[in-house]
């Protein structure tokens, strides 16, 4: 793990830098002081010049960073350079709902196809995307090109697929199921677990503990 | 922030701890050695023991602890030992998704109304949920105890209605827009954002970190 000698600390936070270091562009904005960003961030100047400095672009005192550049160091870093193809499988309410994120595919996550089980939704489309029936599955794979795949089934049937998907060659999982799929897979297969109810949880912990202290 | 004297770190991890116990649980699983959650959920057997340890129900060496009392116990420190009711606001794919997710309302989180701007979708129900207008959001606010807000609106539109709704008396949201509410909401509104781009750049990041090292 070299990582350029980033700290996978700073690499966490990336994302974050590279969404604000964009809505700076958009807002046409070519030179910011940590000491703005730290204002729109809410994070401190100096932990902004810690984790920037990791990546050049910054000038003389009060000169400020170069935003634009920045942000395409930041997209190099997270392989926002270059497209990714995708397929979602588990073409439901949240499977579209990815199918129809514009952002996702202007930050070069280009979905090509949904899978589902329903025979119902074989032949349709979303966004012009076809859904495909999930015994297609490893036909498709080795006849395309596929770096990632957005897993979008319940429980139930998302550890099978999963092993399916990976002796098929995938070695990228976007998981939604509520299981941590990163436990039974094989080592070299990354998986970004989404655990929504997770997240729920603590936004009802912090609930819970604001109402006791009432 | 009293927390009964239980870490922020401890928190974060404790709806994992809550999903792995309701699982053993599932299985009629009665006691659980920390050795045994350490396999299941790949965490230390120590770091294990150091965290429940908080909350008791730990017996004699070599009894284990006793599931069905840790379940609880950490069910209760989230909240979960009550309902909460909750409005999504935003009725598009991911709110609809949201609404179907049955394991949400299991752990007592109740969607009572979906809200959207879109006419078409004005009386539309979703699992017995109706849909109403924004505009009605002010009103039902006032005559309905509402204490989680879901926001999957665009983020063009997010923090116009969360402004509304914090001047409605809501304390909560559970926010997917892509922008960080938290920082243009007063400190006493709880926000929990969810931003799944973010967790598809971490993916990206660690495939072409892997790519790099082939």
């Amino acid at each position: 793990m070299e990582d350029k000698g980033i700290s996978r600390a700073v690499i966490k936070r990336l994302p974050r830098y590279y969404r604000y270091l964009g809505e700076l562009l958009e807002d046409h904005v070519e030179r910011i002081s940590s000491g703005e960003l730290s204002e729109r961030m809410k994070v401190t100047a100096s932990q902004i010049r810690q984790d920037l400095n990791n990546f050049g672009g910054f000038g003389q005192q009060g000169y400020g960073y170069n935003v634009a550049y920045l942000h395409d160091e930041i997209g190099k870093i997270l392989g926002l350079n270059r497209n990714h193809n995708m397929i979602i499988v588990g073409a439901g309410h949240l499977g579209q709902a990815l199918a129809n994120y514009g952002s996702f595919a202007r930050s070069g996550f280009k979905t090509v196809a949904l899978f589902d089980v329903k025979p119902e939704l074989a032949g349709k489309t979303v966004q012009n995307i076809e859904v495909h029936m999930i015994d297609e599955l490893p036909e498709y794979l080795h006849t395309h090109h596929v770096e990632i795949v957005a897993l979008t089934l319940p429980k139930s049937e998302a550890v099978a697929v999963a092993d399916v998907l990976v002796a098929n060659g995938v070695r990228a999982i976007w998981n939604f199921a509520h299981t941590d799929l990163n436990l039974t897979l094989p080592h070299n297969v990354i998986v970004e677990n989404v655990h929504l109810s997770e997240s729920l949880m603590r936004l009802s912990y912090n609930l819970t503990r604001q109402e006791e202290q009432k």
